[in-house]
């Protein structure tokens, strides 16, 4: 799949945005059309190493998740449901030459693994996102298919998130840049949140919602978890918390949708979070009047 | 390697710290040693489908890093350090069912792979800490052996950890709890870091530094990269902020060593970290009178 590029790839970036009506990805840097080179370091990839607008010019979706495994499986998934002519056996992980993430591409789509938490995500973003604007791509949606924690909501419910917010419930991702701190709007993609929740109403075996998605940069004392090696608060303050989330409008936690929200957002992506609720512990704390949180472990694709 | 325990294993818990001298691995959670069973879910075991104390009672060394790759090369380069007289091929993924993170144990030693960012290993460090109890392990020393970005020292440089510090220059991790944040100590253990730096007085060809490790949550925008999809500031503003950061007794920057520090400190582990310099980007960047931060490929181990 991969070419080799001729020396300098600057003509690439010369008619970029004219097309009418097309949206293209872009980024936020003023330095990066200068570099004779950009390696995409983490994914393997490279301006002068591979032919990025060959390779990847026809993307359109792009959905990502922390497993590498189960990105593998949404890739042979997709593979089956747009019926393509290649054999499945063609279906290899584009970032093979490195262990930090996996990516597959099925026609215009991408599947990609992301690791788990704000930063491991943040670094595949910044590399997907320079990826597709080399790669010239326009119209993109992203979508990330994850596993999170339901709150108040039934067992294996697929949450459709509309607003990602922080500990605090407030819609907002802090990017520390240098020793300063940004504020950056998680806003999703509102049409795509509700095109995909009229898409589930197909399906009689997920309860689907939309609702406001907590993220969260830890899993045990951040999530009001028990059993960490680590816990400091009362069972009553850990549910008490939980019943404040639930009434501020939140549905589920998982650990990575504030700053996938900013970083898309920002560059131009159609974006939305699609969350199945998978890890939950504490079955005897219910939340009044609401099921309990349980865990379940169907996979979230 | 794994075997059935009976029902209950409350048994395993009663004589914990009743041997003078020892320092045995301990959790700071009261709800704890109330649960029937304790599933550590993102390394594949538990409490009552896996003996571990048969299974890690003898561990004593615990060395971490986030390429899942690397710490199976370190897993290969021990067995051969330690002359273990069973095959190669025994060493095998002990969380093979999960592909959250990897691990291996060769003799007292075991390696694991912890992702990239603060999230993704603190993840792990809960359900390690617990297996080291749940264990009864003692007298552990845990070591980070992962990669960083050097601050004007040689290319290739390893700096051993003295204190690990935020993107504010400050020895501290905070951890949110809840929707509180709590402040935690990042020192880490001084007699191991000396300990280690004496060893490598053996060792020609790689420089080696005892230094400040600052910690970041981002590896573009928060480590002053002018590569990133987003890119704020300027040049100079970048490179005043790794002056400043130097001057303050960094040497090198990575994303896991302030909430590392904090979570073994709490629970009785010897800890430190060495990283290897591997990033590095803007060779056009000179510290002023030091040497540039450069890139250099080879492995940490």
């Amino acid at each position: 799949m991969a070419s080799v590029l001729p020396a300098s790839n600057t003509s690439m970036r010369s008619d970029r945005n004219t097309y009418v009506g097309k949206s293209f990805v872009h980024v936020k840097n003023p330095y990066l059309d200068s570099m004779d080179e950009d390696v995409l370091y983490h994914l393997d990839l490279g301006t002068k190493t591979h032919n990025l607008p060959e390779m990847f010019g026809d993307v359109k979706f792009v959905c990502v998740g922390g497993s590498p495994n189960r990105m593998k499986a949404f890739a042979l998934f997709m593979h089956k449901e747009l019926r393509l002519t290649d054999s499945e056996e063609d279906i290899k992980d584009i970032c093979a030459g490195t262990d930090r993430y996996c990516m597959y591409k099925i026609g215009p789509v991408l599947s990609i693994s992301h690791g788990m938490g704000i930063p491991s995500i943040s670094i595949m973003l910044h590399e997907l996102i320079k990826l597709l604007y080399h790669a010239r791509c326009s119209d993109v949606t992203i979508i990330r298919i994850g596993t999170s924690g339901g709150i108040g909501i039934a067992p294996g419910s697929v949450v459709i998130t509309d607003e990602a917010v922080d500990s605090f419930f407030k819609p907002r991702f802090e990017q520390v840049i240098l020793d300063n701190i940004v504020t950056r709007s998680t806003e999703l993609d509102k049409e795509l949140a509700e095109e995909i929740f009229n898409c589930s109403k197909e399906i009689s075996n997920f309860p689907t919602l939309i609702g406001h998605t907590m993220c969260t940069y830890d899993f045990y004392e951040g999530q009001g978890r028990l059993d960490g090696a680590l816990c400091s608060f009362s069972r009553e303050k850990g549910l008490d918390y939980l019943k404040r989330a639930y009434n501020a409008g939140i549905r589920n936690i998982e650990m990575e949708s504030t700053v996938f929200a900013a970083m898309c957002r920002l560059c131009g992506l159609k974006d939305t979070t699609v969350s199945k609720d998978e890890f939950l512990v504490q079955e005897d704390q219910p939340l009044e009047g609401q099921p309990p949180r349980t865990q379940t472990k169907t996979p979230c694709i």
